[in-house]
């Protein structure tokens, strides 16, 4: 079991020179995500010697990539320098021209990559474009965090679905909720400031309609500087829910099956999709461009995730408190699911009272 | 939230002289954990300058003090001498004389002592007459781990009832057993390597009729070298369980309800205590001089104890997996219970693949 750290704000000097400058990458990187989708979040810092000389990173898809706005800032002083990117360099001409090209023009002495590019279009063939010209390349540095922050991406261009996180928070004795009303909040404030930078962070949100109807949420992201919110997913097979809810903002996304009538969702500005079960909803949640989807959403959503094998990573709040008679936070079918799923890579995390637990469910696509 | 560490087994020299020789005096204590009942665990350490020159702990009732064993050891070299004592040294004649007389008769110089003693008939009395005696005294270094330590010797001697420590192992979603048979075991390896040690650590250990009749436990202390067994303690209201389950061994305990019909337990030679409410079935445990009990139990004790708030201190192992529909780790009545109970000095330890979250729900008595 690991206990994951943020990645380090600045260089610390413990640290190899090659993870400590692909830690300032990441921190570059990280400043793109949720913004970037149906692209990668990436970030770029260009070094000479032992001096950072020009960072950048991915802002938004349409947008030029990491390594030019890091080789504008150097200049001259790219020439020889070595190139700390999150991402494989792209090989192929999108809407830029390809950036291993565009390192090697400048002139770029050597080329430090985190992970290589899932996606068909690259897939080792930008470190064999640098190579190729002549430019060493290290792949691996700043790796294991890399695709952490390109999960969505990378579920996205390998599956055609965003990345699924199940989030909840229960109690020492297992319950998200009391059964009654006023039973109060399970989890803490500093957990609640954790999961809105998660809402900042990931594409959408998603509920069903039973929370809409209990809670009637805003899904919005709240307290965090700069934040954005991310797109309200809800997941109603017969569109019941009201089309005055909080949530229905600009982007909203009714995922309903084939024939309910959501002509109210739709006068009401609603974006609808219609799937026959949930692995067909997300491959139509990844054609909007969704990358990633934070589940937010009651014991019976999440255990159909579950049952299906949809859900990728974990991320479960415990408070330290016992109240009795409350909700699971899986729905209880009368027969036992057995699912029995363990968790990989877990990691915890203590957040003012409470305890965070994380972990995998499924492998993050890598090439 | 504190990350709780065992006591060192060495001296530490991070830590101040006097935390560093009460760990080792504190090492010492823990040697006696679940031996010395009515008792407290204490242990001694005698220091000249930096050189260790005797250490001794209680080792059951009837035996000699701490103070007397790290003074025989020490000889001559006690003269002048620290003395740290993880409790307050006795001041009253009991089955041998007051060890405050004792250490001021062997020339210690100074004392340090963990803790103060509850018993009514030390109560700051035992550091009076050493400092009477011209002896510098210090009270507070290595308190925490000595107030744990000693919990169940507090319980029991102020409040005269063991001490209640429920533990239980549950799944990331709330769960400590599947609903079908086969579910196989919540927790790892590890986890009941742990519990293993607090089995020789407490001096009783407690279940309910359900969880005789359905595992049959024999509730021993396995793999923990010079390890013994607790005192088996089953809450069976109307004696129904099978006589000749596999823990009623010599010393085992049945606490029925007044009327039950406890013929066949009593020829199986089984301790029998009547009483009508758990409150009054600890206090008939303390007559038995058990300070420390705990409870692993299922759903309907624990819920039952919670209710009455008569438990002391919770120990939950959480393993990062998913399980579904199962048990949850307190009984659900049909209304809510709002126990709402929030834990105190919480722990987390990562053991193997669980996590270990601990906490009090009462404060360890202290004077």
């Amino acid at each position: 079991m690991v206990k994951r750290t943020a990645p380090p704000p600045g260089p610390e000097t413990s640290l190899p020179p090659d993870e400590r400058f692909m830690a300032l990458a990441l921190a570059q990187a990280a400043r793109g995500l949720g913004r970037t989708a149906p692209n990668p979040p990436v970030g770029c810092v260009l070094v000479q010697g032992d001096m950072v000389v020009g960072a950048g990173f991915h802002p938004a898809a349409g947008e030029p990539h990491a390594e030019v706005f890091a080789l504008r800032e150097a200049g001259d002083r790219a020439r020889g320098a070595t190139a700390y990117i999150t991402l494989e360099p792209c090989a192929h001409f999108g809407r830029t021209p390809p950036c291993a090209d565009t390192l090697t023009a400048a002139g770029v002495g050597r080329v430090v990559v985190a992970a290589l590019d899932p996606n068909p279009l690259v897939a080792g063939q930008g470190v064999a474009r640098l190579r190729a010209a002549g430019i060493e390349v290290v792949v691996g540095p700043g790796k294991a965090e890399a695709l952490r922050q390109q999960a969505g991406f990378r579920s996205l261009v390998t599956r055609g679905r965003p990345w699924v996180v199940a989030k909840y928070a229960m109690t020492l004795d297992g319950k998200v909720a009391a059964l009654n009303e006023g039973g109060g909040l399970v989890s803490s404030p500093a957990a609640r400031e954790r999961t809105m930078t998660w809402r900042n962070e990931l594409d959408a949100i998603a509920v069903g309609r039973g929370t809409v109807g209990a809670d009637n949420p805003a899904l919005t992201t709240r307290g965090v500087p700069g934040g954005r919110d991310p797109r309200p997913v809800v997941f109603d097979r017969r569109a019941r829910s009201a089309p005055d809810a909080r949530l229905w903002r600009a982007g909203a996304v009714l995922v309903t099956g084939p024939e309910a009538d959501t002509s109210a969702h739709k006068a009401a500005g609603v974006t609808v999709l219609r799937a026959e079960h949930l692995e067909e909803a997300l491959t139509a949640l990844g054609t909007l461009g969704l990358s990633s989807l934070l589940l937010e959403g009651g014991p019976t959503l999440l255990s159909a995730f579950l049952s299906a094998g949809l859900v990728d990573e974990v991320r479960v709040f415990i408070a330290p408190k016992l109240l009795g008679a409350g909700l699971s936070p899986l729905g209880d079918p009368v027969r036992s699911m057995h699912l029995a799923q363990s968790l990989r890579d877990v990691t915890t995390e203590q957040l003012g009272p409470d305890v965070l637990i994380t972990g995998f469910l499924n492998d993050i696509p890598r090439l």
